[in-house]
């Protein structure tokens, strides 16, 4: 082997993040490689959520709204998030979903290039993008989608070849969902803004695992809920450059969004900056929960996540090839070309996750035939790595996988 | 006096609702009167949010999805609510914010109403369903937004006037938010489908504490903080008549409301019935405190609940017309024409309430001048009516408002 197990926990040993480990309440006996889709429940969340409850709600209720700050969570969590994406504080409103954020993005943008009836999609976007965009060109359509990305339907098309003068906007996602693949935000965001357009990143694989800077970005959203530990469904989050704040309308014209939400006027004015993208009242549960999580993350060096980050898909990388030698991987091998997740492709990658799973290790399926491993590395380990990469082997050496208990498909994994 | 301490002991303790008070956890030495706005605490909630936040977030994971019934809250919990509002379990999606709601049904019903190009809105609804009407018109528009109502804009127009054969839609509230009055909602509903128009009707102040049914209503909005204590920010919900489910279109349209979601089709296909209209990942925990709070609501009748509000509200109003002869009501005084809250005009509205609340009777202030008082049938006893009213005429009687301490005006009331 290229590495051992003690090498392993050698390097546990000097990890400069080491520590953080202890700040997260981790299941026995399992190896989570799942953070980049439910990231793990940070220690003190539990106290958080509950002091929320008892004392904000059950004793100072309605009060609360001022008092414990509740009116105001959209912002001041949005300015929690925005150094975690390279932003600037009072850039950042947190609040609604994903989906909704991206809904919300793409109305506002697409006025901003009147007169281009082109939307720019990513047929390897994680769907809900897609989707989205459908839903947003209907709306205030006509508009075409142009497909580009590796999926049947796009033809292969490159966003070269995509982009011309009639592309109003362009919406991908940094880190790709399946291949863990990275883009060059700052090179595409250059590319996109030479055709004319604007550019839209969805960062919901690479806040909190990769460094980003907004730089000439013109809006981007993201989710809490993976690297970051927001919880199930954590508040999602917008961004919007300064220079486009004054510009853009939310459609999503609710009272939360207004200059002067109480004086109850009859007409919708919005609030100065990001705060008109706020919409109804916040989820506030929510955003106990991931307030929590961002006492953590406000401490973290996002330099030495990062360091982390390629360390330990490096080391599962390298494992891998010499263990699983036939396992075809997806992910670029360039570390400068991916984000903190590590993909293969497997025919019968469904059973091989669940075979996984029956061991401590856990990690998912996406269609079609990619099982994915996400490395989160606040609370995962080298030696976590060199476990995984062993059992894996296992797995398919001895084709545990094949074990008909692991062929039912579930309805949701 | 009309009615003694005495009498309203005796009526509590003969109350059939009475027990339900336990289930609550009310703050020491307060008479709440804003259930109409957040509702209490249930006692069992605290513990509801600690599992779902401990066991399945913190140790199952992304397997609650599945196992914890994360992925279908949505509709689990939009089938509790169902039976609230006189809607059968499967035509009620519970998600996202109302504002959010009421823009997904506004958009989704102005397509079946082509070529009609006015939207009628009343200026005394909540501000925030105008405004995301305007969003809602520009996004799909050009569309006219016809306003009804009293207040200045309106012109005093009446819905009657309002109606032609150009209106594709009416948006209005059930119970409105300041005064508490309280439309038929069977009769207007007949009244604007005689238009050809489509009915949307804005449930937030009645549902949990005014027996409602659909009936031929199209499309309906609604809260669930309120009256029916689901906690600050909890999910709101839709109802789209199943004559109309396979026929409207969520603009907001995310994976959530596809057809096979974990499918990662290239496009997207809305999901059969209310499934449609959820977009991103729900808030899990808020989710978890509303399934609290209807545990108990599943176990009331809402004609005792009806019986004891109009009863609290008329012992209020019958108390304060004595003892506070010159304050003016703004409430209906006729039981069926109000839902359970009674409001009063005071050019001082605003150091009246924090004068109230200094002596432990919390109402709220709405501009312009009206003071609020809601009446939470689960938890408000005919005793804390009574103490409700002679502290309201202590602090009028000896305006004891005047103190200066009381004339701040906060940010956010």
């Amino acid at each position: 082997m290229a590495v051992t197990r003690d090498e392993c926990q050698a390097l546990d040993a000097e990890d400069p993040l080491k520590d953080f480990r202890e700040e997260f309440s981790l299941p026995p006996g399992v190896i989570y490689l799942l953070g980049n889709s439910l990231g793990a429940l940070p220690r003190r969340t539990p106290e958080r959520v509950a002091h929320t409850v008892e004392t904000e709600w059950g004793v100072h209720l309605g009060a609360s709204w001022n008092s414990a700050g509740w009116w105001d969570l959209p912002q001041t969590t949005g300015d929690r998030i925005a150094p975690l994406i390279g932003a600037r504080p009072g850039d950042v409103l947190a609040g609604d979903s994903t989906s909704v954020n991206i809904f919300k993005a793409v109305t506002a943008a697409l006025p901003l290039r009147p007169g281009r009836r082109v939307i720019v999609s990513d047929l390897d976007n994680f769907p809900t993008d897609r989707y989205v965009v459908e839903g947003a060109a209907r709306a205030l359509g006509p508009y075409e989608i142009r497909d580009i990305g590796s999926a049947p339907g796009a033809n292969g098309g490159t966003l070269e070849a995509a982009l011309g003068d009639d592309v109003a906007l362009v919406l991908l996602s940094h880190v790709d969902y399946r291949t863990g693949a990275m883009r060059d935000m700052a090179a595409v965001t250059a590319q996109v803004h030479a055709a004319g357009a604007l550019m839209i990143w969805d960062l919901c694989h690479s806040a909190g695992v990769v460094p980003v800077e907004m730089g000439e970005v013109d809006l981007a959203v993201g989710c809490t809920y993976k690297y970051l530990n927001g919880g199930p469904g954590a508040p999602a989050y917008i961004y919007v450059a300064p220079r486009h704040q004054e510009a853009v309308h939310n459609v999503v014209s609710g009272w939360h969004g207004h200059a002067a939400p109480f004086a109850f006027e009859p007409s919708y004015r919005p609030a100065p900056g990001v705060r008109r993208f706020a919409v109804g009242s916040p989820p506030v549960l929510s955003y106990a929960a991931l307030g929590a999580s961002l006492d953590i993350w406000e401490r973290v060096d996002m330099a030495a996540v990062r360091a982390k980050s390629v360390a330990l898909t490096s080391l599962f990388i390298e494992l891998t090839d010499e263990l699983c030698p036939d396992l075809a991987l997806v992910t670029p091998r360039d570390p400068a070309g991916r984000g903190s997740q590590v993909s293969y492709r497997h025919a019968d990658g469904y059973p091989v996750v669940r075979a996984l799973a029956d061991r401590g290790v856990v990690g998912d399926y996406r269609e079609p035939e990619i099982i994915r491993f996400g490395f989160a590395p606040l609370y995962l380990r080298h030696v976590d790595v060199y476990d995984a990469a062993t059992t894996l082997a296992e797995v398919l050496g001895k084709e545990l996988w094949r074990d008909e208990r692991y062929s039912r498909r579930l309805a949701v994994t």
